[in-house]
């Protein structure tokens, strides 16, 4: 019970009587225990269910009793942001670096950020650091699986560092996939089982949420979408290899080909001008990238199935005249008969979304949160969570 | 623990110990409990660990408890499996028949070749009827998730069928994933978290196994793979679009490119033999057909990370000719980080692929035998897979 209120956040009786097939007498012995005992604190939700009828009474994880937080460290930035047991966002903060800052001085800078946090209050209250549980953390690279039974990774530096300053466990994950958790927790897919989240930036990259988990892929190397081939023959690519889809839709491969074409723009935001402008090149160019990226999108919806497609990342400022060429070719490449089961949209969580990400690692999985409240008998439950990957 | 050994098959305490999460104390107290009442038996495992030391001791639950029936309605053809709860094959059967054959004569068909199990001895003891728990049904065509807890769909006839008949729950999916799931656990990809699997046949298709378990996507439509376009404005496919992988790579379409460049093969029988016999148009068209494949495959690895690709379907028993240009195409355009983390193999299971997906759907999934055995406390445990989707 607590291990799907960590999970999903404020249930009704009714849904945690259909995820957890118990039968209704012991469900509600066992919640009359968790209320009883101050875990599990009841409320009354906003909306009516469909309309009608008193408002359902939901439960969820008493907010008071513990925090997680999130860290993005990003090539360029550091993103912090700290939730409660509720699932409510406690605060947020971000602050640019230096591409070469170190780990140590990251690191500093992280706890700096975490202590403002103390001090933000919100409706949620403020960030208790007594009471913070584990540290969810997002990186750039390759981040292979740390569960895998059998293959013992050395811990990133980073782990090392947060364990030693903040004495609690440090989950990691790439941070463009903790992005897609982000997003399919608190942002554009809220509520997502079946989530593809696609990052143009200045690397093409994603993430995949399978059944409300974050997939990882057998080596830790999935939701490379920028490194699929678009064009056999084409332009060489970072990773070695040539024509991947990064060569056509990352910042610098668009921004180089606008200039090419007899553009101006420096950056991201002068083309996103030129595009408001209505300029004609820029139209045309967005026009074309868009058919790549849809054509790709489709690809990836007829083999995964997907319920929506997030979008997130600097170039997805240049909106529908980036967003439409792509629905125009997902709609024209994916099977018919998926046509209009999947839906598109603009990521919403900008910059926080991979430091979000990290915290939703923290709910889904760490092992400590599993066993919370500590009591004799909850510490030993199994942990449906960790057989779920 | 009991839902463990009815996912995994036999594994040892150490491996109980990892997935789990309890304390060794624990273990050991509920693993002598389930041993002393005969749920669970011992066994001495054949492979020393590591190759030093004594055997290690694994536990299964036992096998004599209950089966399993695997039954996949294929266009034409019916193909039945029975396993025990110890995960061994007690027996299979099949029997080709007319596309038109309505589903009552087919499920009269179905009760015939399930009976005809009862009387096939092998090691693992024969099939009692009286035991039988839950049937995995494996039909053609889009079969929609029937664990999303707000859509209820009508149940499929062969359902309705087949309860009648045998009185027990029926779990359903599409029978290409079912090979999917069952050359995960029993085929070429045995033990695979992570698996993709390809059919090339009449038509082109597949499916997705997640960290052990079948992917099925938000509406049931993940594994179209055969529907991924390769050809922009290429030919119309049955599906409604064109240049979809399956106007090149399905039987028909390789056997009428064949013809078209003046081969002789009525049927992929022919086909192969003139591969065997070395004809070079035979070899050059499925060097092309193994090109276009492959290249999906790579884009399908950069976003999904599989550990396996498992190739089945009658067209893979064309052997090299057309699993080397696969596994080209797959080296040249999959990312250079990922080559050599990706196996790509050749189906073993056969014709029995659907059938025993279909009883591992019933091993991972019936919410009823995961209350075996029915012991007032051991039935209200909370069921872990039904969260893991």
């Amino acid at each position: 019970m607590l291990g799907l209120l960590r999970k999903h956040g404020p249930l009704s009786r009714g849904e945690l009587g259909k995820r957890c097939g118990l039968s209704r007498t012991t469900l509600y012995d066992i919640l009359a225990e968790l209320v009883a005992t101050g875990a599990v604190v009841t409320a009354t939700s906003q909306e009516a269910p469909r309309g009608r009828g008193r408002p359902a009474e939901t439960l969820t994880l008493n907010p008071d009793a513990g925090q997680a937080i999130g860290i993005d460290f990003a090539r360029r930035a550091l993103h912090v942001a700290a939730v409660n047991l509720a699932h409510e966002v406690v605060g947020s903060a971000s602050e640019p670096h230096d591409a070469g800052l170190p780990w140590k001085e990251r690191v500093e800078l992280a706890v700096r950020l975490v202590g403002s946090l103390t001090g933000t209050r919100t409706g949620a209250g403020a960030l208790r650091l007594g009471a913070l549980d584990a540290i969810g953390v997002g990186v750039v690279g390759v981040v292979g699986s740390q569960h895998a039974g059998d293959e013992e990774a050395a811990p990133h530096p980073v782990q090392v560092l947060l364990r030693e300053r903040f004495g609690v466990p440090v989950l990691l994950d790439n941070n463009t996939r903790l992005a897609a958790l982000g997003e399919s927790i608190w942002g554009a897919a809220a509520g997502g089982q079946d989530v593809l989240y696609l990052r143009l930036s200045h690397g093409v990259g994603g993430g995949l949420v399978v059944g409300g988990s974050l997939h990882r892929g057998a080596y830790g190397l999935s939701g490379e979408f920028g490194h699929i081939t678009v064009e056999p023959g084409g332009a060489r690519c970072d990773c070695g290899g040539t024509g991947c889809l990064e060569t056509v839709a990352s910042i610098r491969a668009v921004l180089d080909a606008f200039r090419a074409a007899g553009g101006r723009a420096a950056d991201v935001a002068e083309l996103v001008k030129a595009v408001r402008a209505g300029d004609r090149t820029a139209l045309t160019l967005l026009d074309g990238v868009g058919a790549r990226i849809g054509e790709v999108l489709a690809a990836l919806c007829n083999a995964i199935g997907p319920s929506v497609i997030v979008i997130g990342g600097e170039l997805a400022e240049t909106g529908p005249a980036l967003v439409e060429p792509i629905e125009r070719a997902l709609h024209d490449h994916v099977m018919p008969v998926s046509r209009h089961r999947v839906s598109l949209r603009r990521a919403t969580l900008g910059e926080v979304a991979g430091a979000l990400g990290g915290i939703a690692l923290v709910l889904h999985e760490s092992p400590l949160l599993s066993r919370y409240p500590a009591g004799p008998d909850l510490a030993e439950d199994p942990i449906p969570d960790k057989e779920s990957r």
